[in-house]
């Protein structure tokens, strides 16, 4: 049969499952990314599970996201993360190295791969003809430690790609049409494929900056070939040996098909607050703002920083704008320097950044009250800036560099210049020691992990047990979300790395005493918790489900889940039931005592099963949705805990 | 009579007093400086006079502190900034442009004048032939609005420098030499002035170093002759005709003299956790380093950072250090980029932050916890770095360069290399758009303030009255610091343009109910505080006047005063006084009402006066110390009124 790329890729990694799409199937993963924010955990879970070297190909840790040090906890971090890549066999990008995406691309990516990391944008290194997908930490533990990722097999959605880009339309503006067209859900439980005549106008750099934002559509990945370009582009990286050509079979079929005329765009801008929001410049065109912003994996190469310097080259930008320059990596930042273009914009009038994710995560660079921002980032989400009410507006580093001379947002074709042509650098830096080597199995034995204060291994966590009576401590009504179950923040966010302490925040949005009431019951067998629809709704953190299972909580019992939180849930060894009958919420009430029996075997039994409402009559028929691989990890207390146990018993897969 | 440089300074400048030492002048200010993190009162002072335009010839306000934005606080704070200049007819320096102390001294900084700066490193300037002194932000206000400042007629301590400095021996060593030989308090009272053949040898950025840190002496200032190679640096900057000589007279006498044989000098560290805990690198070589720290005003210099880029050129950093380069101004980074050398860095593993002051101040960079950190910064004081119980070790650039290459404390003279030679460059870059010109006075009228949520006006503030009854709200003991009257630290700092907001936080250390009390009482007739000796020690700051005078603190009774508090508490019309009989302390209990009558005349009329307890026949015996000219200012509620008063009736000077 003809295939896809994105077929050959999954074909090649299925271990588990049939290739229809909507079924669970288990991939193998050939490398995975962690970046400082997310990697932290991942390295602790490793840790509880009894890791002794890292079973992937190529898996990396970089050090992007917290690299502002108000105090020890960030570089206290940076520093267990490198003994951590040391002790498990990982490579380790040190601060300063750059984004983890561009980075990767740059260094560790190849053809026919997968990848899969704890960052939404990994999706990015389907430039090279990777399936690269993002995903929780622990699944990206859990792949590092040998496991494969299961998923839903995707449906495949092909985009011919025609035409040529315009003067002044850029990689970006080819993503924002796609979103312009179908918004941010467009793409849930697809993966994007490019092709067609247009590709040969794309470059590596700019499949990526196209594959990055494939997260903004929801899709479960972005692939394109892996054609001369790819070739061309690893053989500047000096890493020509690692090309393998991919493309899809002559007869290949997609699910869905659609094709975007290259010839036909013309600058586009993301409105605040969604990058679904797409219209053209010119439409808002004369909208002042406060800052443009030039960087992240959105707009990581080096053309996209050069085209800009081109552009305010020997002239000086608005008059009290903040013209914010992040560079994306170590390597192109000295090419960027050694071709004169980082003067260009320092010239300008340009803030010159440390290479890194800066405030795209909002990490800094914040813009002020009720001004508007102009950034190349790939999210203007609500508050993502840092600044409250805030106005941001996504573009391309062409409508930033024309706006950031103009002061307010520029169709850069009005520019009185040509289209600058960026030639590439005369000798491109290639930076091997970007990313530290792993030790050898035998010398990653020797090193113990580094922790400094704040840094505190996950607690162990016992068995599901048998009988248990578990005292409902909230009853919650609908779209409870993971910012109402342990909220994200720079008050918060210090402390993951910390179980222990990042749980005395947990739902005091909705009961500050939860945090006293749960230790009073954890270790007199725990207690459930009960809700409404869409319960855990909202962002994927898997400390929405670690914490409140360090404080006891067993048992949720919802009317329905929402699909990530559900899955946290059941990793960490949290039963997640749901009412067979929607009218038993009405008889639970806060302080009630549910009273489980022989819930080992019921579970394993079927799905169904029934719950005692303590010192009455009434009971609850309840359901769970568990596999037979989720119902053995439930009972061992989660995931860590299974592959514990197989880690000893040296289960193969 | 033959005249030192110093005494040519103060006699050109002296509006009032005598140049005995010790006796109190003031001096006309030609040129102030402010920084962002103490500018923003400053701005609110100068609105609160009613001032129309700047007096001085030359005012810059630079944005150097507060470049992390992790919310709007910061960013407002830049827009304001940059309103209030324009406003007021200052310069401004953007976000980005660097340090306030270089980039001034290549701009604006002119031999034969003095310069006011609301930073205590103002000193840094005079490496120019200028008198340049830090102050508190309401001295900096007053000689924008064009009155004197007034400060003690200082000692001038003549140190002559012979030979010359051997290789790996940088200007930085010079100033540890003194601090090695004279601790932090050797300079206080007076004026350090270099002179002899050895300062052929220091270029004027050599001199920058060495007069920043006169500030980690306790000097008044520090002053170079403006000789031959400031003619050679201004005409690098574009400004030749900026330059007169000053020297002092052939047979001028200093009141103290000493020498430094630069021949003689060796690399040298300050040892955590003080400017003066100096020994020589050797002492301690094989020390690690968590972090090796490159930049601040007290190693500003193109030189500086050309310097330690030739030392690591071609080679790798040690194995998980932090190598933080800080550029010091825009100007010098893009000569530094242009030359290579920033290439040079870059692949060595160096972190490039934005050209400010960054780590040098805890905005950023702190190091991990029980961690070295090894820097080239002008103060080591514990927890400045942002991390508590750091170990902070002070250095010149080329032993923290070489140090950065081993990882542990390393004496340059043991690297396996010629000291490297440093060109100036080729084409030195004169960045003229690095200080945004004042408006014309027309054009400055019609300015609006532009103020965020965040930034408050300062309230009226009413006259002394002539009776008052004062609940005493406080009475508390010996050694009470500025820390406790009003913190310090990330809590407290983001609202230091906002009065009403920062007051919550006065004396909460001691009472948290005060803000409530004094709140309580503000609009019926104010209140009291007592306290031992030595109140209001340490930090300078001025919101421990300003807020507890905003929560209607009227009268500090004391056993004595710490001399800066003293003169903030007059400045903000809160009029201090001392027992005559320090047993009356004993007769006082917090709540005890004290009686004012005819307070305006009676504080006329001599500087003894009694006050009644209510409700007793008790009376207390006090004392103030107050100048006529500070009487007047006390009587009028405070120097803000005063200075309002004077530009209402144009009094001239």
């Amino acid at each position: 049969m003809a295939l896809n790329v994105t077929q050959k890729l999954i074909k090649d990694h299925l271990i588990f499952g049939e290739m229809n799409p909507g079924e669970e199937i288990g991939l193998k993963i050939d490398q995975t990314l962690t970046q400082d924010a997310t990697g932290t955990m991942v390295m602790l879970e490793l840790e509880a599970m009894g890791l002794d070297y890292a079973k992937t190909e190529a898996s990396a840790q970089y050090v992007d996201h917290n690299l502002i040090q108000v105090d020890s906890k960030n570089p206290d971090d940076h520093l267990f993360l490198q003994s951590a890549t040391r002790r498990f066999g990982l490579h380790y990008s040190r601060p300063g190295n750059g984004v983890s995406h561009p980075v990767h691309m740059q260094r560790l990516a190849k053809p026919g791969k997968t990848l899969l990391g704890s960052d939404s944008h990994t999706c990015a290194n389907g430039c090279m003809g990777m399936l690269a997908m993002g995903a929780g930490g622990i699944d990206v533990a859990m792949a590092i430690a040998g496991e494969p990722f299961y998923v839903k097999m995707p449906k495949v959605w092909g985009i011919k790609l025609t035409g040529e880009m315009p003067d002044w339309v850029s990689a970006k503006d080819v993503i924002f049409e796609l979103l312009r067209r179908h918004d941010v859900k467009g793409g849930v439980g697809k993966v994007i494929e490019y092709y067609g005549p247009g590709l040969k106008n794309l470059t590596a750099m700019d499949r990526h900056v196209i594959a990055n934002m494939g997260a903004e559509l929801g899709a479960t990945g972005t692939v394109f070939p892996s054609d001369k370009e790819i070739r061309r582009f690893l053989k500047e990286q000096d890493r020509e040996d690692d090309w393998i050509e991919l493309k899809a079979d002559r007869r290949a079929k997609y699910d869905l098909e659609e094709e975007i005329n290259l010839s036909e765009l013309e600058p586009l801008v993301a409105k605040p607050s969604s990058p679904g929001n797409v219209v053209p410049v010119r439409e808002i065109a004369g909208e002042p703002i406060y800052q443009s912003y030039l960087g992240s994996s959105a707009n990581p190469g080096y053309r996209d920083f050069a085209i800009a310097a081109e552009i305010v080259k020997g002239k000086l930008i608005a008059d009290g704008l903040s013209f914010d320059v992040n560079p994306t990596s170590r390597q192109m930042l000295t090419d960027l320097v050694q071709e004169g273009h980082i003067a260009s914009l320092l010239q300008s009038g340009a803030r010159l950044h440390q290479a890194g994710c800066n405030g795209c995560i909002g990490m800094g660079q914040a813009p002020a009250t009720g001004r508007n921002s102009l950034r190349t980032t790939p999210r203007n989400f609500p508050g993502r800036s840092g600044t409250k009410e805030d106005s941001v507006f996504l573009c391309s580093p062409e409508t930033a560099a024309a706006s950031a001379l103009k002061g307010v947002i520029t169709d850069p074709r009005t520019l009185e210049m040509d289209y600058p042509k960026i030639k590439k650098p005369r000798k491109p830096t290639i930076d091997v020691n970007l990313l530290d080597e792993p030790l050898s199995p035998e010398d990653a034995k020797k090193i113990e992990l580094y922790k400094g204060p704040n840094i505190a291994s996950i607690p162990e966590m016992d068995e599901l047990p048998d009988n248990l009576e578990l005292p409902i401590l909230l009853k919650m009504g609908d779209n409870i979300s993971t910012d109402e179950i342990l909220a994200g923040g720079a008050r918060v966010l210090p402390y993951r790395s910390n179980l222990p302490e990042i749980s005395k925040f947990t739902f005091e949005i909705i009961d500050e005493h939860y945090y006293d009431k749960g230790m009073a019951t954890r270790d007199l067998g725990g207690h459930a918790v009960v809700g409404g629809f869409n319960y855990g709704q909202g962002s994927s953190r898997e400390h929405a489900a670690l914490a409140p299972r360090y404080l006891g909580l067993k048992v949720a019992l919802v009317k329905d889940f929402a699909r990530i939180h559900w899955q946290n849930l059941v990793n960490f060894g949290i039963l997640p039931v749901t009412f067979i009958n929607e009218d038993d919420y009405g008889k639970l009430e806060q302080g009630n005592i549910l009273e489980f029996t022989d819930l080992r075997s019921k579970i394993q039994q079927g799905n169904e099963f029934t719950i005692s409402i303590k010192g009455t009559d009434q009971e609850i028929s309840v359901r769970h949705a568990l596999s037979g691989r989720q119902i053995e990890m439930m009972l061992k207390g989660g995931l860590i805990n299974w592959v514990k146990d197989r880690t000893k018993t040296n289960a193969s897969l």
